[in-house]
């Protein structure tokens, strides 16, 4: 037995060249897993039409019931509920389209969204922030800046999620403060909420002179979105459908996440929790085709189970991983690019947390799912984001990233002739086929530490949690926000002045 | 957005009834995925071919050299080269049996090796344990029970693997207390080490007594297993080659393992290294094929890369991930149940080590091995076995294992009834549905805590790994050992007396 691989160290050389890798436009190279049988997906789809149509859906904004009522719904005024029938969903489905580009300030940057890509995001909607050291605090907006320089430095997320509340900025303000972060810090594809159409439309407006778009180029392809989160179960608010239908008017995509926890706001179990989230999700991709046919939208689930003798919501469970396998299969039925997520109930960034956050992304990854959300730095089921959990995490993406790359195996890579070179019970590393490629062959990590025992503890004996502190300050430290024209950062600047000193706008609630 | 899970918190309510899990005899119900397109597997193969006919093995055991002869292979003893011709790989792949069952000390932890089967194997062959209570330190023959017994404790954990040395018993005793130990402590599949003809024997007579089994009835199935590292690159050494000799006439389990770290002593290459751990275990494979042809025999790889700065052995990468991928290919192209590993090159267990066991087990299941060994508690590359660890990594193995089981879609789970019930926003813990449900639908952690942040904090802040502490010494202090027949443990203890009396018997190198 001789499995002991430090008996086997060899001596290390300097690399010659530097790696280059590829983490934007990634495509997902792993197999499908399937939760249920085909006809089983068919029957859940088929019962989240007749939720729809039979049991409807409350939607609170009469101008959302209006418009369900002019696209064939019956709507009860007094009651706000809305029956759809299905004629009405398999007309939207058949207008939403299932390929389209995301436009980012950089146009490397772009991305499509289409079943096969494979697009990750942060952790999002965070009311507090964290770190080793300052601690755990409300957010704020130097923490939400903070945290899109970090978004912006790794290639492999891809889109800005709302990663934290600002809560320094009064509720008024803080879509300028957020439009305003991401403008100067980050060339990736921005996010808006939807608090109201008064918010969404300063926000495209401020983004579209930002990007120096006319109103119509502005429209013509989505060069933001928005989350919308249905209150499950069975009920649409104010916001959320004022932003279905302020997003689709403006041909800006909308992801379509209603939010199901088995056994809290939906069933207890992963079929009944997925036919809520999906009759949910249709409604809304119904409202917002009938606003704008063909308008870019995406669909999502974010069903995950809670813990049953606290009801706690908890993620990266085996029930949270069947959701997501579930949920891939019922996009996959209707074709549209779709959004899954992971995340973690861990109350800090241990081992539970790494280990929660790992097999929940596995699970989006495995069901297919086009966009993965709080796929780094999520805490206490969104309650917090940390930042170096966000550095560990990318991690792990950077591993998942890199099997995207094809391997070859020709005679070059099986090598015959270094096989023949070294001879029994010797060694590779001075061999020519091994020089050539040392210093290129292999991923190099982030917060991974290789050093022996003996080395690591006279280094200090230094976690990966804690060498992440020291990462994620340096790129701070040495951050290069992307070259932005002057004139439209005071174009932004002056903007938001006049608004801020004109009252700003409140949210819808 | 409402995406806010803590807002959504319910009432908890006590279990009814406690949740069954069957974690025993999984099938691997993961997609198997591909690094390489079948015509490469194929040139792989054939490249693994041309090395054993043209480059040739070297073999230090005469013995060995002498079986290969006599098989057919071309063999110079002056420089103990022994050429394999494909001829006699091809009749040793004819004969090894591609589904074989392995027999535990209770029938009930009984295995099937085949592809499918998906076998979970704890950290092995460690030269020192850690834990948080008694820090890092050289293993004894106290960590080697322990560990047996936590081993033997998880059903989730189905072999038992040579989890540490007792460095604390001399060499000539070792396999005394190694025996002793398995046949005290666990009813699953016990390991022996090849580490010379004189111990492995002296282990079968104590397995084969402690079972009440005729020599017959012993050789006639395989009771125990060994690991065979050949010496990469290309050599056998003595105590390897008759390992795989005695257990082969003995009809036991021998799992070939190269252990091929690309740098190091493979090519740097994926496709390189595996032609290298491809023809090393094919000739091993062949020599237990002539020895006694049909004899069990499980093909194995354990290829990883080396950190080409340091030299240092790496663990849960991109190309160790891709390695086992290439490894299954191998496999199911000769149709042998396959071991692969995980494992982690960290030095303690930090999120590091956490993040590398899980990918490196996602890699082995994705590749579809049938045994995967260093699934929990390896760190520091194999130097080190944390307790804390294993439990932390049996949560993610337990998760992976629930994914083993179907989950129905049928009109009961879809919950059309539990749908109508609740009324828009309302919620759904007081559920007739979820009632019936809520103490057995989910799965229930080891070690994750979900209290929520406050009521984790007033619970003293205490991280996953620390929690783990408690979880181990629970597991030993409330431990009770299989029932055993009484005079079958004084037997062994006598034996091992008797041995021990006469001067043990010494390991051969």
């Amino acid at each position: 037995m001789t499995e002991n691989p430090r008996r086997r160290r060899g001596r290390g050389a300097p690399p010659q060249k530097s790696r280059t890798t590829n983490y934007r436009n990634l495509r997902n190279p792993f197999p499908l897993m399937a939760v249920f049988s085909d006809d089983r997906i068919a029957a859940i789809h088929d019962a989240s039409l007749e939720v729809l149509e039979r049991l409807g859906i409350k939607v609170l904004l009469p101008e959302a019931r209006a418009q369900f009522k002019a696209g064939g719904a019956r709507v009860d005024d007094s009651t706000e509920m809305v029956h759809i029938g299905r004629d009405m969903v398999e007309a939207a489905l058949a207008t939403a389209p299932k390929s389209f580009p995301l436009i980012a300030g950089n146009r490397d940057r772009d991305l499509v969204m289409e079943l096969g890509s494979m697009i990750f995001q942060p952790g999002a909607g965070c009311p507090h922030a964290t770190d080793l050291e300052r601690g755990r605090r409300p957010s704020t907006e130097q923490d939400f800046r903070e945290l899109i320089t970090l978004t912006q430095h790794y290639d492999v997320l891809h889109m800005i999620p709302p990663l934290v509340e600002p809560q320094d900025v009064p509720i008024h303000l803080r879509h300028y403060a957020m439009t305003k972060g991401q403008m100067e810090l980050t060339d990736k594809l921005p996010f808006i909420f939807s608090r109201g159409t008064g918010q969404v439309e300063e926000s495209f407006e401020m983004l579209r002179d930002f990007r120096g778009l006319s109103d119509q180029d502005f429209a013509a392809q989505s060069h933001c979105y928005t989350i919308i989160n249905t209150n499950s179960p069975r009920q649409l608010d104010i916001p959320m459908a004022l932003g279905v239908m302020d997003f689709a008017r403006h041909g800006q995509m909308a992801i379509i996440t209603p939010f199901t926890l088995m056994g809290a706001m939906a069933p207890i179990t992963v079929a009944g929790a997925m036919t809520l989230s999906h009759a949910e999700a249709l409604a809304a991709i119904t409202l917002g085709q009938l606003v704008n046919p063909g308008a870019p939208v995406c669909y999502g689930t974010f069903t995950s189970n809670v813990d049953m003798k606290s009801g706690a919501p908890v993620f990266g469970t085996p029930e949270h991983f069947k959701a997501s396998l579930a949920a891939g299969q019922l996009a996959r039925h209707i074709g549209l690019p779709w959004r899954c997520a992971s995340g973690s109930a861990a109350n800090l960034g241990d081992v539970q947390a790494a280990n929660e956050t790992q097999f929940g992304t596995w699970g989006c990854l495995l069901a297919g799912a086009t966009v993965t959300l709080h796929a780094a730095g999520w805490l206490e089921g969104g309650l917090t984001i940390s930042y170096e959990k966000l550095v560990t995490d990318v991690e792990v993406l950077q591993m998942m990233a890199e099997l995207c790359t094809a391997t070859a195996a020709n005679a070059d890579e099986i090598a015959l002739g270094a096989l023949e070179e070294v001879q029994p019970g010797g060694h590779f590393f001075g061999a020519g086929h091994t020089m050539e490629r040392y210093a290129t062959e292999f991923y190099e990590p982030v917060v991974a530490d290789f050093a022996n025992f003996g080395t690591w503890q006279e280094r200090g004996s230094v976690d990966a949690t804690t060498r992440a502190t020291g990462i994620w300050q340096g790129i701070l430290r040495d951050f290069t926000p992307p070259t932005t024209d002057g004139d439209r950062i005071d174009a932004l600047h002056k903007y938001i002045a006049d608004k801020t000193a004109a009252g700003g706008c409140a949210p819808v609630s």
